[in-house]
């Protein structure tokens, strides 16, 4: 960790809950995000209920379409909700030190490998996100090797990695708080920048690893219930990083209580950077599309932090990994798509993405029974 | 039935595989289609794997969606396939003469009362189809009140709504394969204007009725098993509608070995259309992209007609009306989106449709690890 990091915290105020007036440390914006994190609305839930059952449609017809509607309007603070567009997933980029307990096959180069990938908009998140009209952009929190700049880069490296959660805690408190404002950030900028949806996106090889010890953490289940495959590891190695969750668990034994100091012992910096990102989206009252395994351990130690937050979080899909299902239903979450995807990137939440927008659509454009001169059954 | 819809069979031989000599009937439309079907390549789909295992994410990672992926290559012939796009969902519409048999609270004008709200852009498919960039087209292949011309309206009216199905076939062989005729002509019509993915959409009050016939016609299910509540109806109208179901099967005794008979006897003009649709849409070689439950039952006299035209359906999703999932297992297709809706219009498949372009454009756009300089770790 360099102390020079501290100053890329950015110091607009315009829409953030902190003042201009003085640079803010990384403890501060926290808190003042967490403070700005207000519950969902209410009466927007009930006013999107109440047109849904007025719509040219069976009522409930839309099944989970209807419950989505409903939580953009009280995301929103009202009805019909903005349509959740323009929408941008932000990869947040780590490595990470348990990674020389050989959880994974892959090198931890591809970790950098694959951020020049995204990019150049070579990657599977680039395809989809060009599909369904999302931006991409990338979050360097803490990749081991130097990375080149580029316009798309966004530079937040905490530090060249976390260490090994075997031995010591991932990162110290001062570095978890410094990612977790590193992502507040990221999702006010992208919001300033006229975005009304941003999506979880992470990279990192390994950290499935840490997102199976932030779920057991956070959840009291057993690593070998939550640990999985990750990218299609082996039986050998499937019971080698059960291990490492259990012994990293064992040695830290961290307290569900104090988020930080949970994801400081066993999590990664995209971890930390994510649950900033669903507290800064959460903050400035936009709906925060999460993807995998690593979005669903983030809102674990997000929702720690600011329990209202896990009212603006929409589980994009549920991935392959076991862990996944398990912070989901934590989190009292469903998921919108369960296709076995295990990838990351982004990539299963914005494949959601029209989904969503089109639950916020169908509460725009849909004509009601009086309006369209369509007998509703009810009043038949 | 009047003579004079025959006539309005298009006689565009551009395309098809009929030729413009002279005006085919029905039956040799039919016929000429069913040949037309080829089966998938397998060597697209081979080609579309290898791609898959080469590109920049461990292998399977995208789960469900390389499944889909190589499906497209197959019905494309070529990998990458085309994008599905644009995409015309199409939305038969028709009456049912077993609605006097009680077994909905919806009154049978509301079908022609949706059609107008789909040709004004008011219903929930003109939303989602908004949304997801697809075009919509009406056509009426049997709604019982005549219905004022429109742009967007294809007239391929066969009657004003079929017969009873309890008390007699729900419709002459000669109507059944005139609206199966329609289907063919709506889908190489859309083929022709450009679009390279049809979706299927369905309305006509009571129609989950002689869905669910004939889905037990086809799959041999009993009728308490397959038959649901549709729009949302209660416990006593459920028992008669499945009662109405078991008084037409037994009536009829429909023959799966003969799909035109089967929905002569116990479907619907949309569910005679939405086969031709899934016929002319194989034998354009375009991915047909499945709704609910109509086109569940629907690709089954489809694949009845032409095995090989499954090949080419894609299920969108699968609605909460049982008798879908029974309707998608015997067809061995997975659907895409599992939102519990019941809905039907194409509601569900537009949703999906984003997914399947998703899919495409993976095999177009990811790079291959030898491209991007990504360390694979089969070859680290």
């Amino acid at each position: 960790m360099s102390p020079d990091v501290e100053t890329e915290v950015p110091l607009t105020a315009r829409g953030r809950p902190w003042s201009a007036r003085r640079v803010p440390d990384a403890a501060q914006i926290i808190a003042q995000t967490v403070a700005a994190v207000r519950p969902v609305s209410a009466d927007a839930r009930a006013a999107a209920q109440d047109r849904l059952d007025r719509m040219t449609k069976p009522r409930g017809a839309l099944g989970r379409v209807e419950d989505l509607a409903v939580a953009l309007a009280g995301i929103a603070g009202e009805c019909p909700p903005p349509l959740p567009e323009p929408a941008a997933v932000a990869v947040f980029a780590g490595d990470h030190g348990v990674h020389v307990q050989g959880v994974t096959p892959w090198p931890q180069e591809v970790t950098a490998q694959m951020v020049a990938n995204f990019l150049a908009g070579g990657a599977v998140v680039n395809a989809f996100a060009r599909q369904v009209g999302a931006s991409v952009t990338v979050v360097d929190v803490g990749v081991r090797t130097p990375l080149d700049a580029h316009p798309d880069l966004r530079d937040r490296r905490v530090a060249a990695g976390t260490a090994d959660m075997t031995t010591g805690p991932a990162m110290t408190r001062d570095e978890a708080r410094r990612a977790v404002a590193a992502g507040i950030a990221v999702a006010h900028e992208l919001v300033d920048e006229g975005h009304r949806c941003v999506v979880t996106g992470d990279m990192g090889i390994a950290n499935t690893t840490p997102a199976a010890a932030l779920i057991c953490a956070f959840t009291g289940a057993d690593p070998a219930v939550v640990t999985g495959r990750g990218t299609g590891i082996d039986d050998e190695t499937l019971a080698r990083k059960t291990d490492v969750v259990r012994r990293a668990l064992a040695l830290h034994a961290p307290d569900p209580a104090d988020p930080l100091g949970v994801v400081a012992a066993v999590g990664g910096f995209e971890h930390a950077a994510l649950a900033g990102f669903v507290l800064g989206g959460a903050a400035a009252g936009v709906p925060v599309l999460l993807d995998g395994v690593n979005a669903g351990a983030a809102a674990l130690v997000a929702g720690g932090l600011a329990p209202a937050s896990v009212g603006y979080c929409l589980a994009g899909h549920v991935s392959a990994e076991p862990g996944h299902a398990r912070a989901l239903a934590s989190l009292g979450a469903t998921p919108l798509l369960d296709l076995g995807m295990r990838l990351g990137e982004g990539t299963g939440a914005l494949l959601a993405l029209p989904v969503v927008a089109g639950a916020a659509r169908a509460l725009q454009d849909v004509a009601t029974f009086d309006a369209a001169g369509v007998v509703d059954k009810t009043g038949g």
